[in-house]
């Protein structure tokens, strides 16, 4: 594994909705094949999802013993290849214990966000400072109408946000994630 | 609109199976949603839907006028934002004279691909060349294991594959294009 010191977290609470208020928002399908994907292209360590709700971490659980039982490896390998790579979480205190647990440090802790924060960092710094592997990275995507900024702040850092051609930049997550990744980790990005 | 030169096709037929057999593809929501996002985002002309079944074409349809319709503008105002960059056509070659009839240049055609080909170009060169703004560029994405060999040498230009961080590269569809269009068009990529 290339990014071994990297992991990546999509988190469905605490989540907001249009007006600012905490949300749960649900799992979809797109998010753990659209997730998972980049994280094996860019060969991150593991992606995390946190979800809260039992009904609908069984939904989710069923999905991956499905591309991981022997009738899902046959039907479509590269699935079963891009599942191995799920954990799935109560919470992200509980993400940060697993990393530090499996490799002995807390990890930096990344946040993602379009708006910007005072502690941002750029794509390239952070792809440098990665690159060095002394530490471990969590890279956080928030759900819904994104992270509330109460959680954003105890982050160490907050990625600057991919800007587009113009000023519009309602990105799906799962965009974002690609694109992230892609700016960081990519052999032939430039 | 930013890059008025630039439109996008994602082609449902025709596509590869895994055994290199021709198929129609099946739309799935996720491909309007998070295709139209980056369309938006990167500002580009238009996103062609590719399907020449009518069953197909009428799931399409209904859900695009759903988000132009007066409820789903309120319900989701983004959502109505975005629809309004795609026109489904029955194939490729009716995109082709879409283009030149409204803008009234046969488009260059640029052919994406996770294979590399002869007639290949990079990410900084292309970027370049749109960006002077002298001719129309038409990007075409495949759908199931891509597009055919035959068809992908009557275009003009390949764009040179995405890489990940090491050899692994199963990207979906939809993470190719936000990557694809990040990589030409983005204001703070490096």
């Amino acid at each position: 594994m290339i990014n071994e010191n990297v992991s990546i977290a999509l988190v469905h609470y605490p989540a907001m909705d249009r007006e600012g208020k905490l949300i749960v928002t649900s799992f979809t399908t797109m998010d753990l094949h659209d997730i998972a994907r980049p994280a094996r292209a860019y060969d991150v360590r593991k992606f995390y999802i946190v979800q809260p709700i039992d009904a609908q971490r069984l939904v989710i659980k069923r999905q991956i013993d499905y591309w991981l039982s022997e009738e899902g490896r046959r039907s479509n390998p590269t699935r079963y290849e891009i599942v191995q790579l799920v954990s799935l979480k109560y919470t992200l205190d509980e993400v940060v214990e697993d990393v530090e647990r499996e490799k002995g440090k807390r990890p930096i802790i990344v946040g993602t966000d379009a708006r910007k924060y005072p502690n941002t960092v750029g794509y390239e710094e952070l792809s440098r400072e990665i690159a060095r592997r002394e530490r471990e990275y969590l890279l956080v995507f928030g759900t819904g109408y994104g992270l509330p900024p109460d959680m954003m702040r105890t982050f160490d850092y907050i990625l600057e946000p991919v800007y587009g051609a113009g000023d519009w930049n309602h990105l799906s997550v799962r965009n974002a994630v690609a694109i992230i990744l892609d700016r960081l980790f990519s052999r032939n990005r430039c």
